[in-house]
């Protein structure tokens, strides 16, 4: 099944997880559609100075494949600078965030899968 | 927990499934930091003239987030052409294969969860 990049749902969220700005979301896949495994299969796209804020995953675990950009994570406590190709795990129980504090777009790929 | 770029596991798989030269996989997450929802998160790269053969997916879906070129997609017998954006889905029991009949390389993001 094809489902082309026009077709794919976009959100927009504020704020999301009392971050800053706006983030981008495009999804791939429905949860259906990935087998009740996980939820999320997606584009997230951070424009310079947004972010997502700091939250803990209870009942699942999100994979960042950073596509694009210099992002600034805290991974469980503990900030980095990542730059693209890097991967992030954010297992069951741990928490992420995630920040563009640089001048060009952070493009994600996110994975999230059910613990 | 951070996977550096060079961290990931990289291999190259010759004539995959049939298909014609080198295939770049690059690993992103062991099916255990998959929680055992899935077996493949990765970056599969492939470049002009290189092509994963026709494979029929009996136990599992992939689906594929194209990043990057221009690619001949297969969908179950069917024949398209896609471009970056567009996302591919191939569900169990249905087959696929996938050609970069282009001048720059292909990149997809592709994840495989168990049905």
């Amino acid at each position: 099944m094809i489902r082309k990049a026009a077709e794919c749902k976009k959100e927009y969220r504020e704020n999301m997880r009392g971050g800053n700005g706006t983030v981008e979301l495009t999804s791939f896949a429905s949860p259906a559609e990935l087998y009740d495994k996980g939820r999320l299969f997606a584009n997230i796209t951070l424009k310079p100075g947004c972010s997502i804020g700091y939250h803990v995953h209870e009942k699942d675990s999100e994979l960042f494949y950073l596509m694009k950009g210099e992002a600034l994570y805290n991974d469980n406590g503990v900030e980095c600078v990542l730059s693209a190709g890097d991967v992030m795990i954010c297992p069951v129980g741990t928490g992420h965030s995630i920040a563009n504090n640089g001048q060009e777009d952070v493009e994600i790929c996110a994975v999230i899968v059910y613990a």
